[in-house]
């Protein structure tokens, strides 16, 4: 019973001149995900963003970005290269695509190395590795850009590893709701407001995706009990919420160890159960972005080298 | 300059009736090691064992047994096999087979897993994988024995990542002799009275085998910057040494994390650096094995379950 939780993960900017994504027809997306080795199983929208559930993660678009997550074997730099080529490549304003260390990577159809080769044959860009290759890390492009982006882009990652307590229990039993399961995320305190499409997989495994006018946020769970993850993704702005997101998920689901990814945002401290950082890595690029990487243990802290490849 | 420093490694015990295999010729050992990709560069002996350097780390033969470490991308499991074939499976009287999770796994010829399908069709055996996927873990087989081992076996092992300090420096310079890589180790304090062969790879590494009577120590020292790895195995009852061979390596190289393998022997506590312990197991198998494994970073502790295959 495994299953390869981590997501590949891609963000894409273009140029508005380019015409607004969220006209291209559904069947266009589903040859995007398709390509990637994912299914579009529903989709929720609003005037600012579709949000697509896949049977691999989840597919955001907006009129001028798209966000993709895909999990297990998935091939997203196929999609990615494919959105590139209808986008064009001199109406692509930023990519950036990460990867973060498999639990079983050599089952994976590509390594990142492989992955921005292709990559790189469509747009120039610089990637590195965050981390140890013994222990948590971290891999990410970033597209070169000659033009300024056109707005404030911030994202939020965090990632659980080992999760424990009732709730993890309660995600690998036979009879689960996605009711309860939002109940017991506390989902409507976390995440206000927001419109929710959520999915059970069989034999287990919860994804959900939210979005509230540009917001957006998503929550996989793979409960796997030797290799069980949660991955929480979001661009809410986090200091303005009235509840610590990250230490009530931390409270919640009581994973061994964790990860927090923050583009153009603060990692969020406090209330959050006794920990190590065991690394972590603040540095920015000149496309804007400043990123930051630290990965936790339940109950000292090296400064890591981002290792450019 | 990346180099897979993590062994593979094999002890094969063997019925006293077939024989010595200490009477079986070099180019025998040239054969069996050829099929794990290494060659034999050098070797010492005494009256208890021969113990060969490989070009992929070390080979030491007693009349009885064998211990074999390999590493890079070596494939051990082939010499394994040929070994059981020319001693025949009815006199084996134990095999353990070992990996310790690599930097870069997708890059090996097989997995754990692969090779104790082809080793069980030689000898029937329990497998188990000890710390969690993402982290530092630990695969060991070890062979069904329906008579008991013929003395007690023990081992020792440290394994050190991200080595630091002066020596680790010293050892990526360009002008490194044995000679003063033995005197930083303190190989004569720490192996008093050892016979030694060492040996020093192209652009760097290095391989020191040392025995005396039925002892044996190996060390074997990858310094690549981002992928330093040094491991030192031995059967040397630590408790009975004047000095605390783990605190004193520890305190030379500087690791940033390090883990200990232990059969039938205790962890060294004590005067090492401030650390704190990842994770440790004991266990016990019927064929008499007690494993220890603890995984340690510098500056609480999760029990780990072994996981069976």
């Amino acid at each position: 019973m495994f299953f390869e939780g981590s997501e590949k993960k891609a963000e894409i900017i273009i140029d508005p001149s380019f015409g607004s994504l969220l006209e291209l027809p559904v069947s266009f997306w589903e040859n995007i995900v398709g390509l990637a080795k994912a299914d579009i199983l529903s989709s929720i929208d609003n005037e600012h963003c579709t949000a697509y559930l896949l049977s691999e993660s989840s597919l955001f678009v907006w009129q001028h970005k798209v966000v993709i997550l895909t999990c297990g074997l998935s091939t997203l730099i196929d999609s990615i290269c494919a959105l590139i080529d209808t986008v064009g490549s001199p109406n692509i304003l930023g990519v950036t695509y990460q990867r973060k260390n498999e639990y079983l990577a050599h089952l994976q159809n590509s390594t990142f190395e492989q992955d921005i080769q292709v990559l790189r044959q469509k747009v120039p860009g610089s990637a590195c590795r965050i981390g140890h290759l013994d222990t948590h890390h971290h891999y990410i492009f970033t597209s070169h850009s000659s033009v300024a982006l056109p707005y404030q882009d911030n994202r939020y990652e965090l990632l659980m590893y080992h999760i424990s307590g009732p709730i993890a229990q309660y995600l690998t039993t036979a009879d689960q709701s996605i009711e309860k399961i939002a109940q017991l995320l506390q989902l409507d305190k976390l995440f206000n407001g927001f419109q929710l499409d959520a999915h059970l997989f069989n034999p287990c495994g919860y994804s959900v995706n939210g979005i509230k006018g540009d917001e957006y946020f998503t929550i996989h769970i793979t409960p796997q009990e030797k290799s069980s993850y949660v991955s929480i993704e979001t661009n809410v702005d986090l200091h303005l919420q009235p509840i610590n997101i990250t230490a009530k998920l931390l409270a919640l689901l009581q994973p061994q160890s964790w990860d927090i990814k923050a583009f153009n945002s603060d990692i969020q401290t406090g209330e959050i159960p006794e920990n190590i950082c065991l690394g972590h890595c603040f540095y920015s690029l000149k496309q804007g972005y400043n990123i930051q990487f630290s990965h936790y243990q339940q109950i000292c802290s090296e400064v890591l080298t981002p290792e450019f490849m």
